[in-house]
């Protein structure tokens, strides 16, 4: 019998597990299948840079060689940009492969396109690996899609941030110090760019946000903002509070449009991604009838995403694009005050109509204010941070006095 | 166009929740299955204590009036108990009607047999309800068994022992105390045994065993043990440690055979379970290529568990009948020496060959030992509850020597 033949597009970190992965797990692969499953050829930028791993697989820097193959059953998507990517599968399309990608810039441009285009060829389109890396998210929210209208999720859906954010709190470094670790460590590229400043998770949220509300998020309301004016003054102090900093990804209903988020906030203990430590990734759902799920789990590495892409693998030939559920009148409203924490000379300009609950020293304060009065603040003086989860501050008003 | 016609026995709070979510989202069930979704005919035990919900639904207290409806697509059993649920759903396959089941002692004894029933009569066999309550722990694993081989699952399974725990230790109650509050709060039937003792718990467990490994738990090496000897001196000195109680059950593959154990443990931060409280439910599952994946969400509940059927419900019609991996050689070790703590005399009769790390006070040790060691133990005089996730003793010993 014939196998099944797979051009895999990028050789770096995740196109090496995948490759690794299918070599290891053939038998695994196999009993599904109930054929071989092979890896043809791989499409990298150098071709001298790269030993072939093994004799019969086609090593080119040419995509056309690829795919113009005799064969060619799957494409996987292991490069990373909008270009060439975007091209490659939608020729890969065109010619009736199955094509899965873990490329988030990517999808969260093209997604829709190519989703409907994969849907008039009639071939199955991952993208697992996009978002939380090992973590079956995907799989879990068109699960939940079958019964449930989701109203809300919220995210750390990068893990070099949330490393750094934990690094400063668990190790007392500044916010550079942190980086350097993380990019000694390899979790951060010498351009960290992408991740520090929110970037890699407003991708992720895009693709998130199509998945569950079958549009993208509003530009107007949408907000990107990374975790590079933290300080670890704050971070202590939050931490006297009972709070620690993460850099949250929510995306929402909101009347007819979708608002996406990605900034730091400050999560009380009762959040579900409070505590979200290290690298780890983790998303909480919140949906009609089932309540709140979360998931948690490795959101980037090596056979993480090898996984991820795997699972996609198995449903190759499954043509069910996720069916999203008709839109709505939103069912559920957004909390209309909710806690912040502002650090500055908060007396000289407070939003209008916001209510104080505590001062906690001369220029930190938590008051109760609307997402709209908050957006009004001079931020060239004035830092606020959201607070996510239940927090009731009077509680510990003892130890901020103790602490501060 | 006819509708697609449910039997629903059982009208307790699960079948009074599968009932409504039907009802009220029909809109989204009639987009999904092109037709309507009704339920003809409900099975109480006594048909003067309920009213019809609606004049056209047969209420009957004869399971033969329902299987000899002229159309019966679905049978979904919101009963308890191993019979008569087996016995129907039995009945309902070689009818050629798709079977749904929230059942989970019944599940847990009979649910190999009603696989291959089904598999027999291709029609579809959904048990997301079982286990898990309104997570998605059943497609999760599914999903992930397609790419990964699951070495481990931990999971607290039972949101009234884990409510009891939560209890006793923020409010500093005694395990009757809180058991009282959870009968009140109606966590906690008129008698707990179930929840308490960790047979519920274990029914889940067996299924999840039956999924993950294709076999049962072995009976000699299981271990079933409820929550009732935890007092709430243990609880305070735990707390003073940095850990907690947890009622865990725990399936593992061990040489040949698949151990479960349900019983109290103690959990340290790190460990995926710690953060777990009240009547929530968590599964973390260790799987040889993605790692460690973390659920989390609502176990028990009129619509949580309504949800897990709805989306069984979704799928029936597809009949792939979970996959099971070959049985292979086990490619993990259990840890060798796992910590405990001890409380009771443990001069007097520690196990053989334990290293003491450290004494926390007269009668609280903490020690490495194997498993095997410990079960040597004589438990009328001393009590050792294993220690899960990463714990350095050391860090704490300050903290220790104030509180005890």
């Amino acid at each position: 019998m014939s196998a099944l033949t797979i051009g895999l597009l990028g050789f770096g970190t995740v196109g090496k597990g995948v490759y690794e992965t299918i070599s290891k797990h053939q038998g695994r692969l196999q009993a599904i299948f109930g054929k071989e499953v092979k890896v043809s050829a791989i499409l990298v930028k150098n071709v001298s840079k790269h030993s072939v791993p093994d004799d019969d697989v086609l090593l080119t820097d040419d995509f056309q060689e690829i795919i113009e193959l005799p064969k060619l059953d799957v494409v996987i998507d292991a490069i990373v940009g909008r270009e060439p990517g975007y091209t490659y599968l939608r020729q890969a399309i065109l010619r009736g492969c199955h094509v899965i990608t873990a490329n988030k810039e990517m999808f969260a441009f093209h997604g829709s396109e190519l989703a409907r285009l994969a849907k008039e060829h009639n071939v199955s389109l991952g993208f697992e690996a996009t978002v939380g890396g090992g973590i079956p998210i995907i799989q879990t929210i068109k699960q939940l899609l079958n019964a449930n209208k989701i109203e809300r999720i919220e995210g750390i859906l990068n893990g070099t941030s949330n490393f750094i954010l934990t690094s400063m709190r668990e190790e007392n470094l500044s916010f550079e110090e942190a980086l350097k670790i993380a990019q000694e460590k390899g979790y951060a590229e010498a351009d960290p760019k992408n991740d520090i400043e929110g970037y890699d998770a407003f991708f992720k949220a895009v693709v998130l946000s199509e998945l569950v509300f079958g549009k993208a998020p509003a530009q107007e309301t949408s907000v990107r903002e990374g975790i590079t004016d933290i300080t670890i003054e704050q971070i202590r102090m939050a931490d006297s509070l009972g709070l620690k900093f993460k850099h949250v990804a929510s995306i929402e209903r909101e009347k007819d449009a979708i608002r996406c988020t990605v900034k730091p906030v400050l999560t009380a203990e009762a959040h579900p991604l409070y505590r979200v430590e290290g690298v780890q990734n983790a998303v909480s759902i919140d949906a009609d009838i089932v309540g709140n799920i979360s998931l948690q789990g490795p959101g980037a590495g090596m056979f993480p995403t090898a996984s991820a892409i795997i699972e996609d693998l198995i449903h190759v030939g499954r043509t069910d694009i996720p069916s999203v559920f008709e839109e709505g009148k939103s069912e559920w409203t957004v909390l209309d005050e909710p806690v912040w924490i502002i650090w500055g000379d908060a007396n000289a300009g407070l939003p209008e109509g916001c209510e104080i609950i505590s001062k906690v020293s001369k220029d930190v304060f938590i008051f109760k204010a609307s997402l709209e009065a908050v957006s009004l603040l001079d931020t060239s003086d004035l830092k606020a941070y959201q607070v996510l989860g239940d927090y009731a501050p009077a509680v510990k008003e003892n130890k901020q006095v103790q602490t501060v």
